[in-house]
């Protein structure tokens, strides 16, 4: 990576450095009044209801920079908010940005990042309004949030599945997890030998699935436009079994996954199969695959019947609460779904 | 610090921990539609306008949790926030905040975080509507977006500064940094040495306006009731200095800031000369003060003749941008005004 020789982090300072990272950004959106500039940004919102989501993203915990394009991160670290707003079946329109910088951390690396977070603005037409830049001790930390906006009668909730409600997912699951496998698999091959560079061809599939997810837009949009509103919904971050049991609590409801119809791409199986392990197991608890989970009304299923590009799989059913939350196997077995977080046991 | 014994940071695990944080939360406001516990809060805006307003809190750069107490870590962190949506005259009405822990970091610490940050939303009628926790490498992370509301006609931009507008400022300044300080320098005397108490008495104002800063919501009021709207207005988190210079260049103006008219509180004079320090070089560069600086213009001045406990001081007046930024000291001097970031070159 070249040293940029003119403009350095501690020659530009703090205000110099949010200047030069957003004196480009232009304002997309109606709704936006104030911009990056002021104590805060101002927003205006007439009949709508706001959206406001947020994450944290640290460094070492959420992503590691010996593998990980800095603009690809900063593109995640976009992305991640914006498919919680897809979520609530509603438009992102804006998003501030905090980034704590350590003095490892050179000016081309905040560059590169903001260019990825700028890429996924204008991709998802959204305006980046304000955020905080400081020092850290400690690497790089980046704080987003994002808001949105949507009529009140179309928000989903994660509280609304009722029992015989069908289960969906928006695309396959299990990729972004097999994809971080392989990323740590040649960090410790390569660990302490910077000559080699890692041997990533031909795992195209899983590595763009962990590196550089896409918000499902496109999903909430053809939702809309075959006249499906979803009952409950949910971005699947941490993995399917914990976001469906968040539907089921919050709906109160119980819910029967099948094994064999959750979707999982070839190349997920095949490099599971090269690491010994279940691809059910990455589609459950892997997570990051930030596909849309939602459950829809038996009624709605005919209208799936419409030509699209887009894939929306069946996977399961909802239950009366009393039936609990099952796994059912390819073997017919019923396992008990765990929900995972950060304590993750598996 | 005792441990809870039944409950851990590890046992909870993330969503656990949220609920454990978040389930006595009341909604106080009517725009909140739905907090914490789907993808994303809703607000629902009618005819205001919406601000926004994020600011990253890291452990080593902003606080100290040798000398900190936790509780008013979050209180402060919640008020650094408020500030800046108040500094808009607007009202803050939600809040958003991401917390990353290390190992190090205990379930008693976090709801002790808390704490605080409730105490502060339950002071300014605030409410916590979701926000993201995750597992740190390195100490504690906190970051917090607060979301307010105003009339169109009501908002308060750093841009609106006029030639011949009084600078007025609504409480002394300084003492946050010599309160930091003398935390810093006690814990210096006292490193390596955990039996002996650091001797803070008889310093209690300075440490308060160091540990536990409160956002002027009162000053916002005060001004309605007068019926005075600022021309311009910016909260003092970076020092006077760097804060009059950024409304002079958002409004194109200059200024002349008076030495003598700085207010300064007798415990951050006695407590800059026992350390050999200027104080006015703590007003205009210390920051953390929280206060409002504002512009009014020269006709609004007749009407802060009403008796009230709020204290507002004028210490300047905005000039045509060609005259620049200048202090005048006691001395009679004209010394141009340096901004100050987290570059500080004092």
């Amino acid at each position: 990576m070249s040293e940029n020789k003119e403009k350095t982090l501690e020659s530009l300072g703090e205000f110099g450095l949010i200047e030069h990272l957003t004196n480009s950004i232009e304002i997309k959106n109606g709704s936006t009044i104030k911009g990056v500039g002021d104590d805060a940004a101002v927003l205006d919102y007439k009949d709508k209801q706001t959206i406001v989501t947020t994450d944290l993203l640290l460094q070492g915990i959420h992503f590691d920079l010996v593998y990980t394009p800095i603009v690809h991160l900063g593109y995640k670290a976009v992305m991640v908010n914006l498919s919680d707003v897809y979520a609530m079946n509603a438009t992102p329109k804006q998003i501030t940005v905090s980034i704590g910088v350590s003095s490892k951390v050179s000016l081309p690396i905040v560059e590169q990042l903001y260019d990825g977070i700028k890429l996924a603005c204008n991709k998802h037409n959204v305006d980046l309004i304000g955020g905080d830049t400081s020092t850290s001790l400690t690497g790089l930390t980046i704080s987003i949030t994002a808001i949105g906006e949507a009529n009140k009668e179309d928000i989903v909730y994660r509280s609304g599945a009722k029992p015989n409600d069908l289960i969906c997912v928006s695309g396959d699951l299990g990729a972004a997890y097999m994809g971080l496998q392989l990323l740590e698999r040649e960090k410790r091959v390569h660990q302490g030998n910077t000559e080699i560079q890692p041997d990533l061809s031909g795992y195209d599939y899983i590595l763009e699935r962990q590196l550089k997810p896409e918000a499902r837009k496109d999903v909430i949009e053809f939702l809309k436009t075959i006249g499906v509103k979803p009952t409950a919904m949910i971005d699947i971050s941490d993995g399917l079994s914990s976001e469906i049991m968040h539907i089921c609590k919050q709906s109160n409801t119980g819910c029967r996954i099948y094994e064999n119809k959750i979707p999982i791409d070839h190349a997920t199986s095949l490099f599971a199969e090269e690491i010994n392990m279940n691809p059910t197991v990455a589609a459950l608890n892997g997570g990051e695959d930030y596909e849309l989970l939602f459950t829809i009304s038996i009624e709605d299923y005919a209208k799936f019947n419409q030509e699209t590009d887009i894939k929306i799989y069946t996977i399961g059913h909802i239950t009366d609460e009393s039936k609990g939350q099952y796994l059912v196997t390819n073997g017919d077995e019923e396992v008990e779904l765990q929900a995972q977080g950060w304590n993750a046991v598996q």
